[in-house]
């Protein structure tokens, strides 16, 4: 199965659309993607399991890090991918052959860029974090992923994304004491009790702070609540999770902090917490890049692999041609200029 | 396995005790009891499953219902019986095999007592209630608890437990609606809206109603709780259990109009509902029930059997010899000395 990289990009899509990658399967892609790349003689590619690295060595004084999943989640009924009027349709269209497809045609094509590029293709980003393929190559050769600024190529509607939102879950804990329902007021009901954790929440204003002149937009909330003994017992426990949304002037330790102030009446214990990334855009190559893609960039709320590069200290920024409402239905498709227009966009700004 | 009703209370209690009858598995303790009561010239004995009823038919103008069962928990390394001082120690001593011995006793040397009683051992008390032998016998054959007034020998600390209160649960959920928790202003959280519920049940002031001489006090509580989709989803339901129990002044219909009042800003699911039973201390019987066996008589507020007599009109109440702190517990033991005194005051009752 041979990649055809000088065909245009939404041919190129349909044709990595057709080689179905769902996570932990990437590997009939892979060996594609690789073989494609190996034959370029510009590019350094190396391989770790299913991730797939090429790297021009041009000695430029900037290096910049285009960065893309192979895999997709599960199949449902939408393969192979359909043309039908200006969209292509299929399982990975969205998220993100077509993210993939242009950076293997920028690959291919860019023999001398402006800067010199790392394309990265890695494997399990959808599925349970210590999976990711781009998580495995920042810790065991982070060297590859050396560079000063890197474009995620996840569904942004073809408008940059900089940055992300961290995330923290914590569980906070109310106290009661069990007693029988029949005489309650010997007892604490817990559940009564978490009514204050719920206040708490409610009475939160959220931060909306500007980095890097975009807006981030902060957010408490509970994802979860349980509580109960049995139907005739005042139960003695009562869990709220909260999930923090938290913009990334504030880093896991700030963040915690934020939570264990505001629920200090109660026990919490911090499930999870993932750092944000910065949007980076005052970096020289951002700057280039937005000047270069047009549009007025906005702050990305939710957590992606940004973050990762960010854990390096790269900034980083979302950008791709597929359409992120759309991801992760059965129903996703990419519209095909779009594709074209990303393509071109980026060649200006790595060409220039 | 004879049971010997000559023998005194607690010497039939231990009797009454090493013969195992967990909930379902009454068959020899029945055998036993319909053995010695079709031995009793004056009564008249009747079986039904593992249920006995023997009624002496004196044509007195009162009939008055002594009833307990027979079943117990499961043992839990508490068998056979052991005597330690004033104790009785074991499986279904105060949970209510001390009650049935008085009951025996009294079946036995009461030959021509005052009111005609009617004499009920039922089975399956201790699991769901549509196994119970006292509900089965209310449905089946009403006429043989027919009578003006009941006492369950349930443990109530040797103290006339008036009545009982009823119980209702219900569900009261909150509604939102789901959004990713980086963009939770585009949802509504059905959790933080649940924080209304709980400060209605905050709020509520319970009533304490005088029903015949008697103070009950209801109780409303949340039992559960529940709600949340995925730790990064504004959750769109929450549903809350609530168990309001209730005094006897109000019925089924009543409480739970009640309940829906209260919660009318929300979906209210009524899960199942008890009626109690009024204390009934008024009827002649009564009245020298509580003056034969003295002390001042106390709501019930817990719900018991005595529900089903009032459900047959019967008034009820609960006196026993058990401790009601020790039920359903490893340890439990009777004072045998509580066996004798309820024994002599019923007796003073029903001779006189």
């Amino acid at each position: 199965m041979d990649l055809d990289l000088d065909r245009d990009g939404a041919a190129l899509t349909a044709q990595l659309v057709d080689i179905p990658s769902v996570s932990g399967e990437e590997g009939p892609l892979a060996d594609a993607v690789e073989a494609a790349l190996r034959s370029l003689p510009h590019l350094r590619t190396q391989r770790d399991g299913h991730t797939i690295v090429a790297r021009t060595e041009l000695g430029r004084p900037e290096r910049v890090i285009l960065a893309g999943h192979l895999d997709t989640v599960p199949v449902a009924g939408n393969l192979p991918s359909r043309a039908e009027g200006s969209r292509l349709f299929g399982c990975g269209t969205t998220d993100m052959k077509s993210g993939v497809a242009v950076q293997l045609r920028l690959a291919a094509h860019l023999t001398s860029p402006a800067r010199d590029v790392t394309y990265v293709f890695y494997d399990c980003e959808e599925v349970a974090a210590d999976r990711n393929g781009l998580l495995r190559l920042s810790r065991q050769s982070p060297e590859l992923l050396a560079g000063d600024f890197a474009v995620l190529m996840e569904p942004s509607d073809g408008q940059i994304e900089g940055g992300c939102q961290g995330t923290l879950r914590a569980e906070v804990t109310a106290a009661g004491q069990r007693a029988h329902t029949a005489r309650s007021w010997m007892g604490r009901n817990a559940i009564h009790e978490a009514g204050d954790i719920l206040g708490v929440l409610r009475s939160y204003t959220p931060r909306e702070p500007d980095i890097d002149g975009l807006r981030y937009h902060e957010g408490l909330n509970a994802v979860a609540i349980r509580g109960g003994v049995a139907g005739n017992v005042v139960p003695d426990e009562c869990a709220v999770t909260v999930n923090y949304r938290f913009a990334p002037d504030r880093d896991a330790k700030q963040a915690t902090e934020f939570v264990r102030s505001l629920f200090s009446a109660w026990p919490v214990t911090v499930l999870d917490v993932a750092e944000g990334a910065r949007p980076g855009l005052g970096h020289p190559a951002a700057a280039a890049f937005v000047t270069a893609v047009g549009g007025s960039p906005r702050a990305k709320l939710g957590w992606t692999d940004v973050a990762r590069f960010a854990a390096l200290g790269i900034p980083a920024v979302n950008y791709g041609p597929g359409i992120s409402e759309l991801a992760h239905t059965a129903g996703e498709y990419v519209e095909t200029e779009r594709i074209a227009e990303c393509e071109a966009r980026l060649r200006s700004w790595l060409g220039a």
